[in-house]
């Protein structure tokens, strides 16, 4: 076997497990008030890749821990992703996710709000659980990192949300690492990482050096992440294709453009940024309708126009078109910023490399090399 | 002094003691990434009842218990209080609380629900560090309620908005209350005394009777408040006058009134309550610019009532109009519903005095005199 098909079937057999420790906590056939079970494994069950309890899980296999010991906490782990997700989803106002309508689309934003928290909320218990399980040593220490990466999170999106709010665009590489270490590689992966050792009953001596290899796997991941976005087929890649470039996300490779660009270009990449993406409820169709009106003589062109204007007025900026967006995407090619991205990615998966290298106390298993394999996929990856 | 201005004393007492124990975790001077703390500390400081730390305080020094021993805890029960009210408020489309625009007005939905979000991560550091606090034991304990009373408050939550997704209204006096059991009484009442009695080091025979009190005084809050909805003055009260009725919030008056309509007005009941109540984005104003447009020419009638038929179709039924509202309001009074909610809240009222008189375990003390003050309060209040 190659050692794709080995990790493959890791990552596989760790999704298979992590999925069944989710329907032990919220049964199908005890679907909850309303039917919220069924809403909180919604996207658990879309079949992500588990890279988040892979991580746990390896990481607690590797050091002489027990599968039993570490998966009540790696299903955890994946709830509160996906609960991020659900609430992501609403703030950048996505319409998939993996494929299919994202939670707020089908459902609503309220409901999908209450579930994400929920998801949270329901989180807790099996984490005190684990003091039956682990022993309260391991469980408070899990707790602990939990609450830091929770909030470590929050910050990280609060950072994000804030340059959205302000306009911020002056971002170099630096800032875009700081936010993506608190936004991303917390909760995916230096926290995966520690829960999994502290389940295997890792001392705080081994806790911290697994914080680099998991901090840079992050800043590998979300650059790569954040490549496919622009370049993926809507066939491979189950988020809205360029849909980065029409939310207006800050990217290594949008700034990259914005600090290379033209005085020109730059003035005119901003004029786009600063516009909305198009509202999907009130959008294409009111424009065909005012179009039809003004055809058949009900609405005159000044009329016609003042409706758009008030509408656009209303809180919302100009909206962006197809050709901003196109225009965008030519920018990031003519100033070279996709290579640099890829290679602020290839640094920070060498650094994930050195950093694992330099656990000489993690014994030689398939575990670490899954872990290495890893490294490998979160920037290699083509999906 | 008469016992009301002792009542009062001790809320404003423990509302002083809870907002400084809330200053000191996210301190003003240390803002957090993008002024996060000051947005976590908005709702808290606009200045509540405190009746959730009330509660905690006056059980943990009633049993004996110490300030100290119970001010983070309370301090966190009002942290979760105020995130599930930014997330209710964008839920409801609430836009006012406490007499100032809601968070999502001001903020904007994305940083509201991150704001909510970062408010119940950053709750479990300080029930975390009881473990120094009030021992093991205790501080295990208070985690196990937390964790059960956030799960029981979104399912609540999760009830409630399924029945206004699926525009249920076939409900009586036990559906809503076994609701508000969930939704309201669990975080509001029953987790606060038994969280304050555990700082105080009570055994398990102490805190089950504790239930039944909170339970009880929880309903007999939330019918009252949900009274003061429709009475009250913008002058008296935070909320948005009659917002309950606009919003088609279930209440005890609400649905007596549906089961005790004569069949006609059931049924225009049923038809205003289908209504959504009035975008405030593109309310009004449009539909002034159409009239508008329709007198100078540039739009004919038939094009006009095409455009509201069209924005209206976009996900959302017909609108509320303030005559709706009024006939409502106006069926609660022809049906006796007001006075029906009046004695059930008086039941419940009562209820939770017996609760309370069974509690011969509990000594005499003011702390014991306050939780009687609250009994009478929570039906009693004007604001």
């Amino acid at each position: 076997m190659t050692a794709q098909i080995v990790l493959d079937e890791y990552l596989a057999t760790c999704q298979e497990a992590c999925a069944g420790e989710m329907r032990q906590l919220f049964p199908p056939d005890e679907p909850g008030p309303s039917g919220l079970f069924d809403l909180i494994l919604d996207y658990p069950l879309r079949g992500g890749k588990a890279l988040r309890p892979t991580l746990s899980i390896a990481a607690c296999l590797g050091l002489g821990g027990r599968l039993e010991a570490v998966l009540p906490t790696a299903a955890t782990l994946e709830l509160y992703h996906n609960a991020f997700l659900i609430h992501d989803d609403i703030e950048d106002e996505s319409l998939l996710r993996r494929g299919r309508p994202a939670l707020h689309v089908d459902h609503g934003i309220p409901i999908a709000i209450n579930v994400g928290d929920a998801m949270m909320a329901l989180s807790l218990q099996p984490l005190l659980d684990n003091v039956e399980r682990v022993g309260l040593g391991p469980a408070l220490r899990i707790l602990r990192a939990v609450a830091a990466m929770t909030r470590r999170t929050v910050e990280g999106q609060a950072v994000e949300l804030d340059w959205v709010r302000r306009n911020t665009w002056q971002l170099d590489d630096a800032d875009y690492l700081a936010m993506v270490e608190r936004k991303t590689s917390w909760y995916s992966f230096i926290t995966p990482l520690q829960v999994g050792a502290m389940a295997a009953g890792a001392d705080a001596a081994h806790l911290a050096p697994l914080e680099p290899l998991g901090r840079h796997l992050g800043a590998a991941f979300q650059i790569t992440d954040d490549l496919l976005n622009l370049r993926a087929d809507p066939e491979d890649y189950g988020k809205e294709i360029g849909g980065d470039l029409w939310e207006g996300k800050r990217t290594v490779m949008l700034l990259h453009a914005l600090r290379h660009a033209a005085p020109a270009d730059r003035q005119r990449a901003w004029q786009i940024l600063a516009r909305r993406r198009p509202d999907p409820d009130a959008g294409a169709a009111l424009g065909d309708l005012l179009d039809a009106l003004a055809t058949s003589g009900d609405l005159t062109p000044a009329g016609r126009s003042e409706i758009l204007g008030h509408l656009r007025g209303h809180g919302r900026a100009e909206v962006k078109a197809l050709d901003d967006v196109r225009w965008l995407h030519d920018l990031l090619h003519r100033t070279g910023s996709l290579d640099h991205a890829r290679t602020v990615a290839a640094r920070q998966a060498e650094a994930a490399a050195a950093a694992l290298a330099a656990l000489d106390w993690f014994p030689a298993s398939r575990h670490r090399d899954v872990l290495a394999g890893l490294v490998d996929y979160v920037h290699e990856r083509t999906r």
